[in-house]
């Protein structure tokens, strides 16, 4: 559409250029920006310099141009400094931020340096932004336009932690007040089982339904799951909108309801975190291939020592027999990777460490140990419970780290669709 | 120096825009581009869009200009017609080529389609840069300036798998023919148990004394470990500088012997792997609050199961007692985390599990269960080993995840130094 609002990203610090920092700054606020209705047209990445800044603020067409990095005390920050003389203006020092930054340093038991106090030095000519998390503050700039909103400049700190509470509390509202851009309603709905390609196809003939609903759907793919997120722009009565989508996120849900684990940003574990919580119940882990992997998942949840007990990460045989008491004949029989191995490593852990529930996953991660039979990627996952044993045959793609992540999320999954049945 | 060769990357895609990819690629090449001597200036990053990359292009001001992305076999994938476009020329079949894609393609059993051949189609006056890893060739086009080397534009695939592989075999080093860059010899010193800013202070009068050797210092900081990258210029004998690199490299390993466990690419579990292989030794682990992390770092090491036996997750008082044999009353009288119980958990699995080799971890991560005697980030980590077992407290700043990684690494480097000792 031609009356849509574009952003334009001015990313800057050395560090960016010679792949010391990887930029997730510009990627973020794309993302952010897009779900405003403010379409990111580019993103250019320079160095702390001033000839260079100066060229990109002067060249900058997009209605909104926000900028990130060289706010700190130190010499080569002159972001600041740059700002002033493009938008032809000196600093001035706000009492108030000085007794902020004195604060702040004070509770980490430190004096201020010079330095420090400096960062309450603003262009006079600009809107401060606080920084909820730091002592560097944003700067809103403006630059009229005849018959339109003004183009705005925003320097925000290049510290991602600072920035996105930055762009979400202050920059994102008052860009929307400024440019009224069209509203659009979002909902991203979690997925994990299957790849993006067979996933495209399950859903195929409710894809086709979104248009008429005027949805956009966008696959959002990432080792192990694909969010799926539907977005409309709203009209005048934003709740028809809302409605149009729930009606649409409603039909998926009963479309592939075991392969939905969630919305939003939220991750399996968390997920499995809260229903082990609404049911009271605990939870173990048997790891041979993942190696840890699903307990870490599980364990960087805070909170979960409240339904996690622990685990046995059984890589010799030897410990899957002493720890877990797989017999020696079982292993003999079937090999370490089979179905009954799996099953009793299931159940072994959940008698030995007294949980409700456990998971128990054994596999061959690779590059070596694979056999035509049992090639890499091949990984047995089960589940025991308090109505018996449950498992599952996998076969996962790719390198060794794509494996361990992959088949340590189906098994999350499977654990879900027990504790949901 | 005003003859050095600058670089500028053009990144091509809606999907870095919206930040469904985050680019990982520019950083990457700014990186290798400084290693050779060429001095990345500015990453613009834009969409699949004719208007766009021919502006970006035709603004490009840098002696090599790097473009990644839009070579696909997709409709969207533009990057090809608008170079045709800008550098006035047209496509022409390559048999050779096309004929490598039908055998990419029959090697997965399937049939390419036209559009998978029609990436056979080049222009008819670049030099075309094979793909070791795809069916996207690279092109390497070249605009004559008068009195030095012609201006350089090299099109790339996205894929960082291929385009890396593209770089390091093919252009980097016909960008090094073409523009004699300065050789640069450089050398990477890992280091972990000191923050930056510690570290600074403790090799201080070594870091002054680099720059009489014309010797440039690098700290790049990750969670855990802090790289110190040393570069020279190299004379026209490239000798000396390596051995300039190498005395000052000598220094510091003199200086912080107990900090460095490594050089260049190498991570910490790959080098106790190594250690541990040569000695025919094994390990276990008893963990804690980094609930896995410690085994995931291990077994991601590809072959560790040739020295990692196993481990158990002791998230719950019961499992630290009936696992391990920690005794109830030291669990009372010390708290779960304390030396003894950390201790009791080394030796305890390395008796269960009959390793040469344990670490033990027991803290708090956070963000609850802290207190004013343990606040969050107090960990004790233990080392069980043949001569018996040794402990250290550490305190741990940060978020529960840095707690994890900080923690993690500091055991590894625990067992690292009684390894060598």
């Amino acid at each position: 559409m031609s009356n849509e609002i574009t952003a334009e990203i001015i990313s800057i610090g050395d560090e960016l250029l010679i792949g010391q920092t990887i930029n997730t700054n510009a990627g973020w606020m794309g993302d952010q920006l897009g779900l405003f209705g403010i379409r990111p047209k580019r993103v250019l990445t320079i160095g702390d310099d001033r000839q260079e800044i100066l060229d990109a603020l002067g060249t900058a067409q997009c209605d909104v141009v926000l900028i990130t990095g060289g706010l700190g005390p130190t010499k080569d920050d002159i972001t600041k400094h740059t700002l002033c003389e493009f938008f032809d203006t000196h600093l001035v020092r706000h009492a108030d931020i000085e007794a902020r930054i004195v604060g702040f340093f004070q509770s980490l038991g430190r004096d201020p340096l010079d330095v420090n106090r400096a960062q309450a030095d603003l262009p006079a000519n600009c809107v401060v932004i606080p920084n909820d998390r730091g002592t560097a503050s944003g700067m809103w700039f403006e630059r009229p336009r005849p018959g339109r909103p003004g183009r705005v400049f925003v320097s925000m700190p290049g510290v991602p932690f600072e920035m996105q509470a930055m762009m979400l509390a202050h920059v994102l509202p008052k860009l929307k007040e400024h440019f009224t851009p069209p509203t659009i309603v979002h909902r991203t709905i979690l997925t994990t089982g299957l790849g993006e390609s067979h996933l495209a196809k399950r859903i195929e003939a409710w894809e086709d339904s979104l248009a008429g609903e005027r949805i956009k759907l966008a696959y959002l793919p990432s080792p192990g799951t694909v969010k799926l997120r539907l977005s409309t722009y709203a009209e005048a009565n934003a709740s028809a909108a809302y409605e149009r989508v729930h009606r649409k996120a409603e039909e998926l849900r009963r479309l592939i309801p075991e392969l939905i684990f969630g919305e939003g940003e939220e991750r399996l574990s968390q997920v499995l975190g809260r229903l082990l919580r609404e049911r009271g119940q605990t939870l173990s882990l048997a790891e041979s291939c993942t190696g840890g992997y699903v307990s870490h998942l599980i364990t960087s949840v805070p909170g979960s020592s409240a339904y996690f007990t622990g685990g046995v990460i059984s890589y010799a045989n030897a410990v899957k027999m002493e720890e877990l008491g797989i017999p020696s004949d079982m292993l003999e029989l079937n090999g370490a990777v089979s179905q009954p191995v799996a099953e009793k490593m299931a159940t072994g852990v959940r008698e030995a460490l007294r949980t409700d529930w456990s998971v128990a996953l054994t596999g061959i991660a690779g590059p070596d140990g694979g056999t035509p039979e049992k090639p890499v990627g091949t990984v047995w996952i089960a589940v025991a419970g308090p109505d018996g044993v449950q498992s599952m045959l996998g076969k996962f793609p790719g390198r060794r780290s794509t494996i361990i992540e992959g088949s340590a999320l189906a098994a999350l999954n499977l654990l879900r669709k027990r504790l949901l049945a």
